[in-house]
């Protein structure tokens, strides 16, 4: 991909491994990532390849986010990055944000999709070389715009779309789910920081652990809840994997109360 | 060794990763991959170091195949990817591709080699840092042919090189060999798709399987035979891996009927 | 971070990625990694996280070192680079080597220590987008000189340092410490090459082995003593795991005698 990239675009300034370290093939973990990575570059063209379906007849898209483009197959990896760089306030700390809009919520943001038509790759197990890494390399020399194969998309049901539900809430807590877990065993969840309470513990389905700012606040080995660099909380051990300590994985669901 | 290309190559565009990810120590499994990847990059200096001699009195070579230069030691890992560079149809899909001239085959392709000679490096278990890296600095800076410590090497005895066999063809099939496992555990063989009945199904050893255009076309878990994005016949698992499920290894023979 | 990078400092030549592979939170393993591979670089600024303390209050330091900067958490994990690009030697091979300057000596080297004050990060867990590249970038735009909230540290306790202590030597051998395990398995001692013997054969605990110039002059799965690329002595085994073989680990204390 990085060669095809090289060899289709003339004035690259830089290509960027963003990660290779996704899950492979889960699309709602890879979405997650790259609505956290991307809002933070600068405007580019983003290329973006978890793709499950490859060789199938599932489509590919550009979406486009204020200036950046994002080129992915249409099963709605770019979706929730592309929302992310048009909210303005994604580079807000949790104590700051609101939990409305966090993660989960129902915001619509102003992203346009493009279809991008393609035929006969060169191979039917490889898209991302054979379609989409020529196709970021055209976005970048000649901009969405002058693509003839791009058609913008305008009704919501006509592409597939990935969206993070927010937790449920009640008088007692509330009902999180996990997102991804991080390299460091972190569980993430879809909570807002903005949601939890201003304690000093909170209950983890049958557990009590402490409510911390940062991991080293509790002694090395010990469970704990925090906000994490994504503004949700996350449940974690100092110096640990929390997605052992707690015994969850990405889709479970965890009770939150205090 | 980017520290020592980037101090001693003053132009460099692009300094590209290309993978870090090859068998330790695996020389043909190495120049398999080489020639999968490298003839997708436009013209460049490629710095390949797979070197289990290193320190020994194997030597290094510089190998020109059209405009490109590979810089690595003298174990064979640039030939094939070299002369996959220069085979002008190394793009072509599968379907339309020559079986007699896809990877397997006898012919000879123009690509020259150069003897490297160098020196008392600093170390005897990195040349990847104190021999290969400074030479493709100066290969990068100056050209192959204006170094003084490069002399042609004309007969092919003179060098190393890796030759990947044809597959042995007869009335009811063919006797394929695994050259490499993929990432996701696809293992693939020395099978040109050309060579691949026009049939849905395959048999592989004594089990008959889907011989299918992409995964997605089987259930999930499902063994099966496809051609990968290499143009050479794979077996693969949707979702899954095939080299654990068909119990392959690379050097493996594998019978191939219908 | 690389984002943030990119979204700050504006004559990016080459944003290179060295690498991503050190163990977790392990600051002093880090440290030897940094001193290895940064004086190999030309003159850069080098962004370096390993953050165990992310979210207290330890602080952020930049190292200047000759025209190279070095950006990292106030943990030490910068000192052994910086004192290893001022020294002049670095690149010598250890046959050339003097010992007695070699990593472990007590020697000082004019380093420059700048305490970096922030506040307010936009997370508490991950300080290397929030804190550190924005610090990097400003760094690379401006210079250290022109940071108002840089400040020169003079005094040696105001900051924290890593320091690798060397070998005892004694009338029959010496008492060795394993510094860090690379990827291949080779446990790298803290023994400058030229402190070994002209043998042929060196005893590492009860067990007699080669004393070897490269891996590749004993038999496959041969245990053996040889000079690394980073001129110290590492205990490994041809094509296999020398930390597995001699059952060591980082920290351990090892006695080689002759």
């Amino acid at each position: 991909m990085r060669g095809v990239l090289l060899d289709n675009a003339t004035a690259v300034d830089h290509l960027v491994d963003v990660t290779h370290e996704l899950p492979r093939g889960d699309v709602r973990v890879a979405a997650f990532w790259l609505a956290q990575l991307l809002p933070w570059f600068p405007p580019a063209v983003h290329l973006a390849v978890v793709d499950p379906g490859v060789g199938s007849a599932r489509g590919a898209v550009v979406v486009r986010a204020g200036d950046h483009a994002i080129v992915a197959p249409d099963n709605g990896l770019a979706l929730p990055a592309a929302r992310a760089i048009v909210r303005e306030d994604h580079r807000i700390p949790a104590r700051d944000a609101d939990p409305d809009i966090a993660l989960g919520s129902d915001s619509e943001a102003p992203v346009e999709v493009f279809a991008y038509e393609y035929s006969s790759p060169a191979s039917n197990t490889f898209h991302g070389r054979d379609v989409f890494a020529p196709a970021a390399a055209a976005v970048h020399e000649v901009g969405v715009g002058a693509i003839e194969t791009l058609e913008e998309v305008q009704a919501p049901e006509a592409y597939v779309d990935v969206r993070f539900a927010a937790p449920e809430i009640d008088d007692a807590g509330l009902t999180a789910r996990i997102l991804a877990i991080d390299d460091f065993g972190n569980a993430i969840t879809n909570v807002p920081g903005g949601r939890l309470p201003d304690r000093e513990k909170i209950r983890v389905g049958g557990e009590t652990v402490p409510l911390v700012t940062f991991y080293g606040q509790t002694p090395t080995g010990q469970r704990l809840v925090t906000v994490g660099s994504h503004n949700n909380a996350e449940l974690a051990v100092h110096d640990g994997r929390g997605d052992e300590a707690f015994d969850v994985s990405v889709g479970d669901t965890v009770r939150l109360a205090w």
